[in-house]
């Protein structure tokens, strides 16, 4: 019950057959075009797959044969529509080389393992003869942490797909765990789960595209990450096939027996070994879920609330603040370009409540037991209140809740008419979130504005906190810009610098839960330090000391 | 304002000064030579300090004279006191040793820096000099992990004692987090956090002797830590002095960039190097405590209980159960030998209501705001109630809390008298904490009998479970034994050997908060694996290459 690749999408994200949100005559077209002072959005269609000439395969013929042996002749593809799949993953510097039709980085096949023996046999394979492997699961990093990137120039690579590795191996509902084979994607997880009347809870926005897997290697957070914890958190033990074999950590709950290792397989991102099972964190079906939605004057009081409702440790499963812009945006986005707040009736009560025209959105959740859902609720509407927010009731909670998914499916008709659309998240202590938030909109407004393909073109850049514990939160940082069309590449590249500077230089971490891939390692060294990296390499040359696990990532 | 070390015993637990819980005409002998089914408990003193030839110094002048330029003369101790208290911990294992005179392991010197600095100086002059180097904050452990162990036989030994170390650097109210200097007790570190109206909530039994950088190093927990979390859950950064230099790990809140290091910190014990600092989690002072007792009829329905408080997510600072013979034993040993429940009236009303003579204490604890509280206490009393408990109100609570850090104190008495008093604990998952309770008290009980001093004589064996997670909670062995008197340390052996074989053999942790320190390094392979073992190995020769931080520890 894996998705079949040729029905998704090999350079956008989702299905291939999908409605488009955004249709050439959306109303919205004409907003966008005013909120980023261009003239008019051009046509920028992707190449089709059928144009593009890929490199030939620099895998022989010995070495395919091996893999046949391992897995069987149908689980070795090389066919083009595989090797595009596999190029890259889903980041908006993947999409301008795949939609520019560059597919240079396309793996020399692709294998398709169903068990873990299997993939240990690969992944000796690889050490043996010396070849990249990248271990890819839904392949929706938005970092390059897929990417098929060779050890040197020139060097072969495998890209090793985990999605027929998909059994629930054990549910154990006194303990709350489960052990489940890594390759599974969100759907298919929590619906065998739920059948049992349990959830894992984890629902990052990639949800439908992502695998257990790839939430571990990349330390992923949930949307209701309050309650159902990171990636790091829900991880009780996993199974790795590595260099020098299978790799089971530790599973007890609470542990003084040395350091955690846990947490090194947590953010390792393919680069120790193939995270081929995982024993995680189960819940209880909620009996409940509330979602609701607060108006608050500024970013700031809303940013206290968050903070105040972690102090207090109010059972919440999710506290979401947009600031302004982003209000602002999706307010006008959904109510098809019109603009602003839904009715001039609305402006003029919120006017009279104090409010000026610049509010920010929290949507806060509860996820579970009837009693404690209500408890906590009445909580948080106090805190919120109290800091004179006005309660909008369930209304945009609802609303929210339904397309949470929904997000990524407009960027690709985004992309098909000029404009560029990134996301990047960091996360800092609460004392250090006003200054962040601040200095990275304005490194983003700034880069957008030095890098536009005309005159009085600017960038749409909003944030919001959408993960928060008791020393600090997230920020998730979405900007929309025009593309320079003809330097596509080195404008992203201006943009992500700045802002990657600045989140080093104002005390933020280079990611929350997109993770390294190939993207930020520039940043990861003075994150973790000269001895913390030196940990790290001596980890990985102990682990790998060839260097075949995802080159070009993390650790690799 | 540290502890002065001739105030404390070098050879037992607390001050040299305090009263004795179990003077000689204590009416509770009688009811121990009951109960251990020997005919006559001897009188064993310890040996005196004066009795006893300390080992002639192994560091040279030289030496020492680098060691005085560091710290300056009076920061470096070679009197036999000094020596003689950092020679080794305070588990049982050592008290055989140090009762006995036995000071063979005394370090050749004891040195106090007062700055990190001063720390990396001396770190680094070990290094060069392939001394090995003793991190020794309180001194406190039980599992030998600040034995003053050489490099190879012979070799010189330093004690690097870091109680001069207690400076609160920074205090953010906003993040809710403190810098604070690692060689900081216990007492002072909450002392000062209050005056600002905040707290760690970090209070382990040995809270009054131990310091924020054994309570890391070694990966403790506080007797809270349902609320306030284990040492490598309330750590948010770390600065330590290695042979490599300074290394401070990354301090946000969440992050995906990469392993996360603090984990690797958590649980070195002083093999990486000398932790100078640490950035904590703190909390507002609580407005309200609420501690109750509950009475089960069995063991399992009082872990059924503390399971589903865990899984219902109610806010509970503390969940305690005593199995029977534990909850026996302290009632005895409170009631003056009378033995059992206090009076007939109490029993008769006891069985009347379901229970017989073996039922089990439950103490819960709440800690926060005062309308948490009164909510949380409500649902765990409710819980309890529905699995048949008795509610025994506040009484049973306040009595645990006010002599909460006294239970070592018992331990030095017993030993006078030919007892060996000793505790041992792991961690599992929930659906495995009955069988491994029943095997390692089956184990015990078993290597007890296999080694008594006379015929028919027997060991107590108890147990709790002290600190619960949503997977799983941790158990609590303690053992009084008659001893062996020609063969103490054997007979030690024999039962440690017995317990840790089945702890491993039955899905347990071999440390669930004592850490590994010299006595649990036989059981940690096969805990970590073969793999994860080459890790640690790795971390460890790349940060010490010629392995003089704490030899012979966790990865030492």
């Amino acid at each position: 019950m894996t998705i079949d690749r040729t029905t998704l999408r090999w350079n956008g994200w989702g299905p291939v057959k999908q409605e488009n949100p955004l249709p050439a005559d959306a109303p919205q077209w004409a907003w966008i075009e005013e909120a980023l002072g261009v003239s008019r959005l051009p046509s920028t269609p992707a190449v089709a797959l059928h144009d593009i000439r890929l490199p030939h395969s620099r895998l022989s013929e010995d070495v395919l044969g091996k893999l046949r042996g391992i897995c069987g002749d149908n689980q070795v593809r090389t066919d083009d529509y595989e090797r595009a799949f596999h190029a890259r993953g889903k980041s908006y510097h993947d999409l301008l080389y795949l939609r520019a039709g560059k597919l240079d980085m396309a793996p020399d096949a692709v294998v398709y393992p169903r068990s873990a023996d299997e993939v240990l046999a690969i992944v000796k394979l690889c050490a043996e003869e010396d070849i990249a492997l990248i271990p890819f699961g839904g392949g929706s990093s938005v970092v390059g942490g897929v990417n098929a990137m060779p050890k040197s120039l020139g060097g072969a690579v495998l890209t090793l797909d985990t999605t027929l590795m998909t059994r629930i191996i054990q549910i154990d509902k006194v303990s709350m765990t489960a052990r489940i084979e890594a390759g599974i994607y969100g759907p298919h997880l929590e619906e065998q789960l739920q059948s049992h009347g349990v959830t894992l809870g984890h629902y990052p926005q990639s949800f439908p595209l992502s695998t257990l897997g790839g939430w571990i290697a990349a330390r992923g957070a949930g949307q209701q990450s309050n309650r159902y914890g990171k990636a790091e958190k829900w991880l009780v033990s996993a199974k790795l096939a590595t260099p020098k074999g299978f790799w089971t950590t530790e599973a007890t709950p609470a542990s003084a027996a040395g350091p955690n290792l846990n947490q090194l397989v947590a953010g390792s991102e393919g680069t120790l070994g193939v995270i081929v099972e995982a024993t995680v964190k189960i819940h209880d079906l909620p009996e409940r879920k509330d979602y609701r939605g607060y108006l608050f004057k500024t970013f700031a009081q809303g940013v206290e609330a968050a903070r105040r409702i972690n102090h207090a440790e109010i059972p919440v499963a999710m506290v979401r603040l947009s600031d302004a812009p982003e209000t602002y945006f999706f307010q006008a986005l959904s109510s098809s370009g019109s603009g602003g707040l839904k009715s001039k009736l609305q402006r003029m009560y919120l006017k009279m409540k104090g409010f000026d025209d610049a509010p920010c959105l929290m949507l806060i959740g509860h996820e579970g037991s009837k009693e404690t859902v209500v408890w906590a609720q009445e909580q948080t509407e106090a805190t919120c209140k109290r800091l004179g927010a006005l309660a909008l009731g369930t209304g945009p909670g609802k609303r929210w809740y339904h397309g949470r998914f929904n997000g990524p499916a407009v960027r690709d008709p985004m992309m098909d008419r000029g404009l560029g659309v990134e996301t990047l998240e960091t996360s800092t202590r609460w004392s250090n979130i006003a200054n962040l938030h601040e200095k990275v909109v304005g490194a983003i407004t700034d880069a957008i504005a030095a890098n536009v393909p005309e005159q009085n073109a600017r960038g749409i850049v909003m944030a919001h906190v959408s993960h928060s514990y008791p020393d600090g939160a997230s920020l998730y940082f979405t900007f929309v810009f025009p593309r320079q069309l003809d330097r596509e590449v080195e404008q992203w590249q201006a943009i992500k610098r700045a802002a990657s500077d600045t989140i080093e230089m104002n005390g933020g971490t280079i990611s929350h839960h997109h993770g390294v891939g190939a993207d930020h390692v520039p940043w990861l060294g003075e994150e973790k330090g000269e001895i913390g990296m030196s940990i790290l390499k001596a980890t990985k040359r102990e682990m790998d000391p060839k260097g075949v696990m995802n080159p070009g990532k993390v650790l690799g």
